[in-house]
């Protein structure tokens, strides 16, 4: 099913379009925000939280509201990574990043308002009438720890703290549990909420997001030196550009393959403990261990 | 009653203390948060929340979570606003602005993380067991949507749009309306959810607090030339310096202050509208209009 198309008309919706964008505010914040949240990436996150949904029984809608504001978290996480006092970069997924188009100042305010109105979407009317105010609150919370800071703020933090020193298998897999793999996990724990899961059941939809964002991040890692600029979309050899640690530095591209290998197998059989149809879901994490870009 | 010491030892409960700051994240990331967190302010956001609870009946307690995550809220919005992209201010209270401590990067993270683990303190269990998930979840898409593109970041916006220009009273007044007026506006609008307000009752509410926000910033305009450094913990003059429109210019001394009078009966005027003890925020509008810092 094609849930891309799905997302993106969703995202589409939050936004005044066209002749309706008038404002000074629309011209320039709303323009930002869009620019980099239609940059397209492959929309995992949403599609976690649509599939998780319906695995346990709930709708693909009542899983969109939920869908747009994680992409919209992910999507400023971005925006703030690339300014130049993060990580400077000025490319991101092949186009200049939003700081280099709209300025910094605007980039780190459209960076702002998707993180804070992807709350008022996962806490929206339609939100709150499509699964109640009880599964929205919970939703929000969820995605609110997960990206704050002992979750994906923490594990920037740690990257930050790690630049330019050697640091551990222990706390690199620390930083990228945080860094990636929490938002990741938000996105099946909420997507679980949505379907009506089990406590026990979300913690095994949270288990399976863990695996799969450790797989997907040493996959990363390893594309960094075996992929080409035109595959990949942004710039390779860019983790030993700008010293960093990876797995692939600590572990070897061997270690490595086999490591995506064992995550992609614990995620899968993570989803095994799950009632409702799981298929796509462990199709996902089979062609995230393929990927090539 | 002194609710600035019940807000600031709220605060800290949603922060590990003393010895158990150990990690990375904890030394560095939360350091950075609390800094500015605790370099005080009048708290006038929080005071709101927990005022318009009590008038309509609900608890101080039950508004805390509310009262300190817009908090967290107007605290990260300062540390942004101070980053050398935006404003570039070394100073705030007095003391050196975030980022000439902690660094630009941790600036920006503390800031990103105030602003999403306010929605962790707003969706807390404690906040849903106290109101219900129904006003918890009303409250943070209040907050979400004050604070967001069309509120609090979308002054931001106009306030960049309008630097080094001259912009008429209608869009200086936009811009503060929305600037600061918008989160006043939604401690007032939170406490009056908190407390069991009506649909009307919490337009009341909001209107209090856009009059209350217009008359605080005109004053604000008015203490920047006419207050002491000393007296004012921030460097005078730095509206003209910054070429920044402000009401003072744009109307002259004398009309600003018949507007903070005006704009204050207002205020006082909404409050006649509610049942309840309302003499505490009548108290706040009274002394707002007379303050000197």
């Amino acid at each position: 099913m094609d849930y891309l198309k799905i997302i993106e008309d969703e995202l589409k919706t939050y936004f005044p379009r066209g002749k309706e964008r008038n404002s000074l505010i629309e011209k320039c914040l709303i323009d930002s925000m869009e620019y980099s949240l239609e940059a397209g990436g492959k929309r995992i996150r949403p599609t976690l939280v649509i599939l998780f949904s319906k695995a346990f029984g709930g709708s693909v809608n009542a899983a969109l509201p939920f869908a747009c504001g994680i992409e919209m978290i992910h999507t400023y996480s971005l925006i703030h990574d690339d300014l130049p006092c993060m990580d400077d970069d000025d490319l991101r997924r092949g186009k200049p990043s939003n700081h280099k188009v709209f300025g910094e100042d605007i980039a780190l305010l459209a960076g702002d308002a998707l993180l804070t109105n992807a709350f008022s979407a996962m806490l929206s009317e339609k939100a709150v009438s499509l699964v109640g105010a009880d599964k929205a609150a919970r939703c929000a919370k969820i995605m609110a720890d997960y990206a704050g800071m002992y979750g994906m703020i923490g594990g920037q933090v740690i990257d930050l703290l790690s630049e330019h020193k050697s640091v551990s298998v222990d706390v690199l897999k620390d930083m990228h549990l945080k860094k990636t793999g929490a938002l990741i996990k938000s996105a099946c724990a909420m997507g679980a909420v949505v379907g009506g899961a089990s406590e026990e059941e979300i913690a095994h939809a949270v288990s399976y997001g863990e695996n799969l964002g450790l797989a997907f991040q040493i996959m990363d890692d390893i594309l960094d030196v075996t992929s080409t600029e035109k595959e990949l979309g942004k710039p390779i050899g860019s983790d030993k550009e700008n010293e960093k640690s990876t797995f692939v530095k600590l572990l070897g591209l061997d270690k490595c393959r086999s490591l995506v290998n064992e995550y992609t197998d614990k995620a899968i059989k993570a989803l095994d403990c799950l009632r409702g149809d799981t298929k796509e879901l462990k199709d996902i994490a089979v062609k995230m261990s393929e990927r090539k870009n």
